[in-house]
């Protein structure tokens, strides 16, 4: 864990280091992909049984259920969940939708004075594939997070690949797909699944737009695979920035922050506060919660290498313009007036206002999408949304008046680009 | 070219082809790309120097002069052109404006039943990066699309990269530069002036986000940048789809077909009739025109390798489906009823409806945006938008009565889970 103070001498450059600590998949992964892609363009199926056999220990075999779980499992998945965790799971579905609900876009269709009709229609994408990655981050709420904002695209095929090391199923994740009705869920895991999903291969269908967290490899197939298909974001590990006066609790904002670090050894956790006493009262509440909680070597190791306590003079003035250097994605403002703050602040995946809001109500239940941009990428990229499975289609009309009107304009820009063909159309239709 | 007729009996197999066919970037260019955008890493001002001098025979000096190009430059170009041409561009420029205005994000902020406080904010990324290439395919108009939306969404710093072979500058995308008021231009091109934007040099600030077209080297560079910095979309050779019955003018569509053809060999321009005297016709008006033009050599060749004239049965049940398997760029409609057609096809970047809209007119006038989805693309893709140039941040407020209606479920979920700091986090608060 690293302690700051804003003025430190050298606060300059390390805060620089910590702006530009990519803790990001490297070369080896990349060309590690590029050849698993290359084998998946050649022999799909092949490839994914030699692959899951090599790393997850599971036989794709000639009985379809090696291949596929079907949604009647998924069902009974779900019978067997305790009432609670069914209502949770139930109350967290209904309020995500609800919020993107509100996000589906507008069409336009318009003449404007020149009676040209001018327009944009939004459609859903055919089919989307949704990672849910196996063993420690094989979460319910992710597969939540990502086939809700897809459902009220209105996508029809929505298709899950999930790896089952050793042939083990998560149940959880099958109860979650009972939930958001997911019919089609391929037994594949790795670069390899992201792969079979955009390719296609000669028993999977290919997809248009795939989402979903993963490992370095799953991330790094999905950047390559960019273009080939649509993909929500290249993801990082998570991160939170919380903003503190010394008036919160110490004992609520050191959950806070572990609940970042507890997601991987790679994650971040930064607090800004305008007390160093109280940033020290935070770091003691932290090391009596991490010496209580299970995910204790993953939170700790997080912490040791990429926490942060950053005191500043003045939070109003400063915390802003550091928040907007890190463009967290997850940023909490445990102030009295969290909007004065809120507003000076432009980069950021999600915000959590005031001291009743702990990131985690926006993991699971608040509504909005916990997938969100990291690595700095708020800068210009937005948590996952309805839009990510739409795409809008423009379209123009004109009659031969409007034709007349704004046709010559059109004739002389091609002429002088040098495009003779494109003056072409719009000249033989003035004749 | 290719003649084909829907009840060919290998029809399947050569509409696969044409729909697969990918005419863009191979292993080599991602390869040099990887190597540029090292380098670049690594040295940038030096490598730009390098670079720029061994492609471009352009020195950049230690004289300012030799990087960028200045306001007033812009100005003094835009003064030197004919009225007409300073009229159509600012027309143009209107009317790009006024349609992408209508695209500005609604902010949403509202309370639901629980209380709870949700919303999302929309603000401008910092600077965007616009790229022009040089040469061929240097267009005012280009540059009109790329920098109206970025403006309209906000963004402070434009910045564009633009390389000037032997020194030679492009008075027309300066006097466009000087529409969109665009002061920060650079004397770079290929995929080292992506670098430089993305990563930023010594002499060049980075930027948020990188549009505009390019060749196989800048899409590559792009591609290989996204997830550093957004970029508009990997984006391949222009194409076309007519689909017409034999009561359009024959020389209205070959003027249509050849203005995608002469942008470039790998264009595509695909025409799909329900009459095939009718679509010889247009095969005859295609290679008188073709012989008029000064861009001749490469509609032919874009013609020749990838022009189709596909004859169906009956274009209303026919046509949509093959449409929507090419999922082209541009379709135009050029039926009595464009509306029904319209109505069934499902993946286009932009549609041109009725006999009096060639294609051309959206390219400069119309208002929507010129930057579309290419290679299929359209299944998930959209043309470029203000949203490009925008992000997203969505909110959540809670106070301790709504933590205590929702925040047990996200507990629960949090526990089965299997992360305890994320539930503490909520309970801790609950005491």
């Amino acid at each position: 864990m690293q302690r700051l103070h804003i003025g430190d001498e050298d606060f300059e450059r390390k805060f620089t280091r910590i702006v530009n600590d990519r803790r990001e998949s490297d070369e080896t992964v990349a060309h590690d992909v590029r050849e698993i892609l290359r084998k998946m363009r050649q022999s799909g199926d092949d490839t994914l049984r030699d692959m899951t056999m090599r790393l997850d220990k599971h036989a794709l075999s000639d009985d379809p259920a090696t291949w596929r779980i079907d949604a009647d499992q998924c069902r009974a998945a779900h019978d067997e969940l305790a009432p609670e965790t069914k209502e949770a799971l139930q109350l967290a579905a209904d309020r995500i939708r609800d919020y993107h609900e509100g996000q589906r876009p507008q069409d336009r269709d318009y003449r404007d004075a020149q009676n040209v009709r001018l327009g944009a229609k939004w459609l859903p994408v055919d089919a989307a594939g949704l990672y849910v990655p196996g063993g420690r981050a094989a979460y319910p709420s992710s597969l939540l997070m990502n086939a809700i904002p897809a459902r009220v695209a209105g996508v029809e095929r929505l298709v899950v690949a999930t790896p089952t090391p050793r042939g083990e199923i998560n149940d959880l994740v099958l109860a979650a797909a009972h939930v958001c009705g997911i019919e089609e869920i391929w037994r594949i895991g790795g670069a390899q699944a992201i792969g079979a999903l955009a390719y296609g291969t000669e028993t999977i269908t290919p997809v248009d737009v795939i989402t979903g967290p993963g490992n370095a490899w799953v991330a790094e197939a999905k950047r390559q695979l960019y273009g080939v298909v649509g993909i929500d974001m290249v993801a990082g590990p998570s991160e939170i920035l919380v903003i503190s006066d010394n008036k919160s609790n110490p004992d609520w904002l050191a959950a806070d922050l572990l609940s970042q670090a507890e997601h991987d050894p790679a994650s971040q956790s930064i607090l800004i506060t305008d007390d160093a006493q109280f940033g020290e009262m935070v770091e003691d509440a932290l090391g009596v919660l991490l010496a209580q909680i299970k995910t204790q070597r993953t939170a700790h190791e997080s912490w040791e290498n990429h926490g942060v306590i950053l005191v500043v003079d003045d939070l109003a003035t400063q915390a802003p313009a550091l928040a907007d250097r890190l463009a967290a994605e997850h940023v909490e403002l445990a102030v009295d007036d969290p909007e004065a703050i809120f507003a000076k602040i432009r980069h950021a995946g999600s915000v959590f206002l005031g001291r009743h809001t702990p990131e985690a109500v926006g993991d699971y239940v608040a509504g909005p999408n916990h997938v969100l941009p990291t690595g700095r990428r708020a800068r210009f990229a937005s948590g996952l949304s309805v839009l990510d499975f739409m795409k809008r289609t423009s379209f123009i009309e004109l009659d031969e008046a409007a034709l007349r009107t704004i046709g010559p304009a059109a004739a002389a820009l091609a002429e002088i680009e040098g495009l003779p063909a494109h003056a072409a159309s719009v000249k033989v239709r003035l004749k």
